[in-house]
């Protein structure tokens, strides 16, 4: 991982060390950040034999319209710290094998730039746009409308972060967001100094109602863990993402994967439900998709691929999991999304350690 | 480990490594891989004592034949990669030791060839053709006929495996088959290119059931996970055996210790039911039998004996596990395989950690 | 580290591994030490989003009197082994963050030099003394007179320890306290010789009893692990603290974090409960507090602060643990420590293996 | 560890790491092996405070006799090939701290040696005799009356190896017993060559009801794990050690703390109930005794003090662990060994790996 963005030369480059460090670590004791890839390995899969269907078909339909593949890649921070082709890139590698993209607040790239890179591609995926409630709610409008004129298709608020703070190993790698590093999507400076600025500007249910009348694009919660709060996410907003933030804001939330099923549960089907954390290959969507998911979405292994491969490395990621989603499909007897359900799914198979 | 083809010299050689990959790996993260050891070591024993057997006799009846052991090779592709004695010298360490053999069609050996080898010899086990079920149906028949006609005695068609990719550990090694690779039973080109090409040709019930009507040999299904199959199958055919094919296929698959009693119970005694995957040792397969299989298929054990001793090395094993199992069964006050029942075994006695 | 105590030269000075020994090791085989730290962390978090406090208050009441923070120091013997700041660092350093400090009997600093540096902070915390019982009554009781003369306001009687034996890593590396190392607070001399002599000076609740009637400070027990001894507590004394000794006494006590529970219903609100053992950062401590700790103690963090950077290392991990145990309770919607209850909790989230 | 018998030279001496593979190896995966130790160690305890004895007392009574210390080395072979001490050392370092011993059938040196060397030790444990049955009834009898003249107290009677075969450990490292390695107890030479000999002699309960009419010494069966074959041998003989031979048999066996509460609830205090397997430190002797052991057997722990420091390093052993216990009684308000008893555990107090 080089640290050259794409305007602009820091005065001290970045260590690799450190890039890697922020890009792969996790809060605290990253207990979550393991949980979350240990528990989709261990749900065990019960297939029925000689039912295979004779074509398979991965695609999903998600607010209203139909998408080649059920995954988009997660809102992810400063990847042009990760390699040179950043944000751009990645859409254009997402566009190009049929998977979204949910671009962050905290992109290296104006939202504009990469949604002209990708709207034009006819097989790609949802183009969604992650917001950060920094400053006022009016602030939040403005740029939910400037992604809207640039031809997003819904809005994602992230709604377990109003404070953050650094991981250990990210910590002790140094590692610190260069002078001047572009962030030209911020709706306002983020709020910086005592936690009670942070604390007054923290949005809630009413901030969310009132984004929700006002907003031209769909609105999703991305961050909802607690099964009462999808409940009332499903009567407010147009989907809810389940999420832990990949184990990077509150060590100690279990893994997505078993909180998804009493999201499901409670939102009876009012909204589509995503789902991310910890999903590192194409048969962990598949259970999470026969969970009762609608869509996942994918972050740290698109890290991991940009940076070592730029755009075609992320290509060939979703080209490979593609392929493997595909073919367990048909192992599993399902030709479409929707036949996969919590039957096919067996759980306690495996002992903890088999799984890590 | 040398790959030395029998017949052809390969334009470059495979380096050991990736060859040890092919034979080592599993599908995906290899949980299913693990799994299967562990599984059966997790099994506790209670015998009783002061009740030893004045004789121990390790036949088996398959088929309404008698055998000396309880054991058979599973069928294994490409084993001149492993050694130059390849599948003549597993089915003859393997006659010589009273172990019966499942002859793979993808065998770098022509299945006349190994049936000549075997089965003059009077000790020998039960002699079976595993058949993979590339082409038309009327190519399977063809092969299973010639089968016949070699005097193998038994056809075994996989069912768990319509498609097939490379584990993460084989990808990496760069394995691939030499090219002109000898494989001189199959019935068909593997269809390749896109999935849809073999899903098309993937079979189903009623292909079973026309294969049934019209083998001259009986026929089992192997790689049967789930009880409503096994219920169906029990009907249809003369045999199966709980499979998730050495975890090869579809990560993610329950360990076969743990599918083996709700497919005996199942099935209910209308037709043998052999497991594999995970044997690693004699009190492994005593443990199977005792949960009500009849006997078992063993795999990567003798991959690893051939590749490091060729034939003798095989034929060692053989006779390490005989001498196990005797003291075994005599241990646990069994005089015979039927003596072996689910009342001398016990669960949860070891933590997982202790298995691995 | 290094061994230099404040008025003293050791003849042979100590080797520092030998002094990490003696602070990082534990009683046996070291389980309960490391179940201590696994318990905390295997207890899962369920916060609701979108319901951020405006403000984050961390005080909470102990005795009577209000405090900038749930934490105290716990006692530890012998600093001055750890670094030459030894006692007075670690409680000037604590004022000064708003901790408590429970000085040992074991200090390597007059209880008197300790108070003085403390007492005029206008921030600090709890100043308590801990009682180790050599000695006849009347020597603890004096000893309590000098600690009350001081400006103590409590004392900590520690009931879990009437006999210790060295542990298997401080045996290991030769640790053994200098000739006339200081021991400024020793009631007497401790027993030493046989068994027999500590068995015979070993409290018992009549002692207890004894004592809280003549002290002239609040009287609390630690040590407590079984319910039953917490209900006697709660009816003498004005407080307890579940500890298993961090581990250091006797191995094979359950975790604290799996004791505190069944102690809090026992004592029904009587009097405050605080815990110690395995608390190795703030999310811990505010699972300890959901559980209903009133406020905890922390032992090991502190010392390997205060090894390593003397007194300003502990007063910034102290820093960091304030803004991680506020940063907390924002995101799990807290905004004082009584809004910490079970509720926010979920047990089995983890795999133990993701909590080592 | 050296391989110099006392009375032989073999012709090529044995390499310390085959020895310490024999000694310190088990039976096939070792998994009962690893599982003993890691049992006692998740036994969790919940003592009382404040309720110390006064004094503390070790003595327990076995068959009608009362002895300073609940421990016996276990009967162990070819003690000759750890350190030249060999089973006089050890007997006499048993002797001398109280401890007890159950001289092994396959003893380096003759049972009337080791007898001269203890019997005088006022304080000495019990002295007991370990039969393996080779031979004939006839053979069996001639050395317990042998035994009888030379002053042992009781037959152990093992039960539990009929059959054995060399673990992994052993095999991969060449151990095999010196020629003319010296067992002057052995009743007759043991069964070699076939299976079939060794089953032919093996001993059934009516041997066993026919020695111990015949027999001038008391009868214990030492391989019990069944409780049903404990309440027969609590009918027949005068009392039973729960013993899986140290995991060196039959690998599978569960841990002995997982056997010895069916076991002590199926004897009902007919008779004492002994337990080894695993107990590698003092407050593992005390979980077993509270379990309802009436004393335990120790093995590998002493084999490896003798082989590093001969008999003193047996006795500086039995020393720590007496400290151990009676350090650890106290701690648990137990002032006898009787008092020691369920209500002082608890399970489930830990994670496995915490236990390893």
């Amino acid at each position: 991982m080089t640290a050259s963005p794409p305007d602009t030369t820091p005065a001290a480059p970045l260590a690799a060390a450190a890039i890697r460090a922020y890009f792969e670590g996790g809060a605290g004791d990253e207990v979550t950040l393991r949980a979350n890839a240990a528990a989709w390995r261990a749900i065990g899969l019960r297939p029925r034999v000689l039912a295979t269907p004779r074509q398979v078909d991965t695609q999903v339909t998600l607010l209203g319209r139909r998408w080649p593949t059920p995954w988009l890649a997660a809102p992810m921070a400063h990847l042009a710290l990760a390699h040179p082709d950043a944000e751009r890139g990645l859409a254009l590698a997402c566009a190009a094998q049929g998977a979204g993209l949910v671009l962050s607040t905290q992109a290296s790239t104006a939202l504009e730039s990469v949604a002209r890179a990708v709207l034009p591609e006819p097989q790609r995926g949802p183009l969604w746009f992650q917001l950060y409630p920094y400053g006022e709610r009016e602030d939040w409008l403005r740029l939910v409308q400037r992604a809207h004129r640039a031809g997003y298709e819904a809005v994602v608020l992230t709604v377990d972060a109003p404070v953050q703070w650094a991981g250990e190993r990210e910590r002790a790698s140094g590692f610190a967001l260069p002078a001047d590093w572009p962030q030209p999507n911020l709706p306002a400076r983020p709020e910086t100094g005592t936690l009670e600025a942070l604390l007054a500007r923290a949005p809630d249910w009413d901030d969310v109602a009132w984004l929700r009348s006002h907003s031209p694009l769909p609105l999703l919660l991305k961050g909802i863990t607690h099964p009462a709060d999808a409940d009332r996410a499903a009567d407010l907003c147009d989907g809810l993402v389940v999420s832990n933030h990949g184990g990077r804001v509150l060590d100690g939330l279990p893994p997505t994967a078993a909180l998804l099923p009493a999201v499901v549960e409670a939102v009876q089907g009012r909204c589509p439900v995503l789902v991310d954390g910890g999903l590192r290959r194409a048969t962990d969507v598949l259970k999470a998709l026969a969970l009762g998911a609608n869509a996942v979405l994918v972050g740290r292994p698109l890290v991991a691929a940009l940076a070592q491969g730029g755009a075609p490395g992320v290509a060939a990621l979703w080209r490979r999991w593609h392929d493997e989603l595909r073919g367990a499909m048909a192992l599993c007897g399902a030709a479409t999304i929707d036949a996969l359900t919590p039957a096919l799914l067996c759980h306690g198979a495996f002992h903890p350690l088999e799984c890590l």
